[in-house]
């Protein structure tokens, strides 16, 4: 492993379990906790950069295996580097393939070594390892760059102990691959709902010295409660001195649990995806604008946000371009979504800054109406 | 009639036959020449207003057939008319839906009073005239609105005949029919290509005392010298004190050969629906961004363009989105495509003020790569 620059987190305030804190990277300071839109495809879908910034969006997610299917990672590279090919000058992180490629079901074979999978584009053959991993999400160039780990269905105590073997072993291998001094590699905790799994994955993953850790395997349909209590386990365990990454979990009400759980960081789909499926995220749940109740609605999404989409425009509108399938509906409610979403980790910051995060926390979640109870995936590989 | 609040042009200077001027109307002066981008359902395909803003437009275009259809005109009034449901404050125009159920074919039926037709989005019947037109376009409340009439395929004389007789005659019934004085309505010239009708049908439609002259028929399937020896002809005819509006018309040569004959208005779908199909427009001709050539080019689409999409982004990076089939395509093409048409209006617009008009579009014509010879509908009932 080569020399890293050093990756500062500095920790501001505690409040509880809650922290707010500033990681530094070379493309900027991330103010935590924070939310990352995802860019699938180098691109938030429908959103624009420009559209990125004024949401006060600042740490973007975007896909190794995906952009290594395409436009491939020498591409990217010749281009600039990610950053630079998709015009986000903003911290940026990748992550390591792996879990889409294990989304992939019965088109990827796994061995000690790595994983042969078929694209889901064309249906070629390709492999990724640790090693191969690592060199493409270097081309890519971002901040943070993800180790290749296995994610277990989350009941199954046999494969998780074998997926949690063969992580702990892989991030040891993305470790030594790892060559650029401008990017920090995150390692990765896995062992599904199982608590004694959990501790002996983070106090691993702990040992090895990365300068961030990931919590993987989160989200894929195990119970909110059973999602809070590892995060609770998990938070006594991890070196409270780096920043913490919840995998492609990215509800309201997950977010406030992860935060209080010594949670930093979070991405997932879910706002853009929604909002492609005509849903608006609130503070108090979900609003889906294709219901009739909105066709002569003249209030915004949500009369107390301060995003473009509600500055402007009314339900009833937004419900004429869904029923319209206007691509300018999936544009407007993704910057509501996002906006949502960021304004509720900021708010969250500032409470956690004030000394107030549970009060904050506690009144948020006594008002919000949660769709499910149980978490649900949302980064599957093929259509992320 | 009611009486007309004063939509005033002020002819600012000609240069030979082109002309800059200023239409003034309730939501701000429009500079002429102007080009008009359309909003067909009450939105400008995957461009937020104030992107819009952010490329200089100010006349923007709504479709009459569409709205009425969905979501209705009466909700639109009810949400506060055109400019507000769909939140552009500048200067609107509807078209009359003539144009639109007429190219339902086989699903309109036409008779001396108005036209009965089906819905293309649920097959229900419904039924236009020119005063239900004129209601119809004072719900919806633009700037602009224009006559109902009849187009008539280009060549046939017989149709244009009685095509021509049906438009003078609804153009007499639209005038009465008006009643709010905050809405220019234009009246509507047809008569195919044949000079005697389309010198009869100008004389007659400028005998009425329309406030605005539009140029219906063209780039209906004619070739483009048809096109412009009519323009010359209607030159000549049409008075010089109001306002020309060229109906349809958008390719960046069929611009600049109507500037110089006399018009000083235009809309066309064309640059938002190319730009969906992955073309970009130029000031030298049109750019396939599917195209492999592409994949790994570092330009923007136009090296001299200002506009936001050329300011940041590669031909590689646009050529992965299209590939990818990512909806960021067609906004940051839509935004390019755009800009260049009003720039375009915008630079002809300084060269008629500086005199040097002519030497501007020689220039223009000469590097320009006409795509095709025969002009294209563009505006399409069904999928405009």
């Amino acid at each position: 492993m080569s020399e890293t620059q050093s990756f500062q987190f500095d920790l501001l305030a505690r409040d509880g379990n809650a922290r707010a804190g500033v990681f530094h990277t070379p493309h900027g300071d991330i103010q935590t906790p924070i939310f990352a839109p995802v860019g699938t495809q180098a691109t938030v879908k429908a959103v624009t950069p420009a559209q990125l910034e004024e949401i006060g969006a600042n740490l973007v997610l975007s896909n190794t295996y995906h952009l290594y299917l395409r436009p491939g990672a020498d591409l990217v590279a010749e281009m600039g580097g990610l950053h630079e090919f998709m015009q986000w000058p903003h911290p940026m992180l990748t992550d390591s393939g792996g879990f889409q490629v294990f989304s992939l079901a019965d088109m990827r074979k796994i061995d000690a070594d790595g994983v042969t999978f078929k694209s889901h584009i064309d249906g070629s053959t390709h492999r990724f390892t640790p090693e191969s991993s690592i060199a493409v999400q270097e081309k890519l160039g971002a901040d943070i760059i993800m180790s290749f780990d296995e994610c277990a269905p989350p009941y199954d105590r046999k494969y998780n102990e074998s997926a949690m073997a063969r992580t702990h072993a892989w991030a040891e291998r993305c470790l030594r691959a790892k060559t650029r001094p401008d990017q920090a590699l995150f390692g990765i905790v896995q062992g599904g709902i199982f608590p004694d799994l959990r501790t002996q994955s983070a106090e691993f993953i702990s040992s090895l010295g990365f300068p961030g850790h990931a919590i993987g395997g989160l989200s894929v349909g195990e119970t909110k409660e059973e999602m809070n209590t590892t995060l609770q386990l998990l938070n006594d365990v991890l070196p409270k001195d780096k920043p913490r990454y919840l995998m492609g979990v990215g509800s309201p009400e997950d977010l406030i649990n992860g935060i209080r759980r010594g949670v930093d960081i979070f991405d997932c789909v879910l706002p853009t995806r929604l909002a492609r499926h005509t849903a608006a995220m609130t503070f108090t749940g979900r609003i889906n604008l294709m219901n009739a109740t909105n066709a002569h609605d003249h209030r915004p999404i949500d009369e107390g946000c301060g995003c473009y989409t509600c500055q402007h425009f009314t339900r009833a509108y937004l419900r004429h371009l869904v029923v319209s399938k206007e691509m300018l509906a999936a544009t407007l409610i993704s910057i509501h979504n996002l906006y949502t979403l960021l304004e509720l980790v900021r708010r969250s910051r500032k409470a956690i800054l004030n000394g107030t995060f549970d009060q904050f926390a506690d009144d948020f979640l006594e008002h919000y109406q949660s769709t499910n109870a149980v978490s649900t995936p949302t980064t599957n590989g093929a259509n992320a």
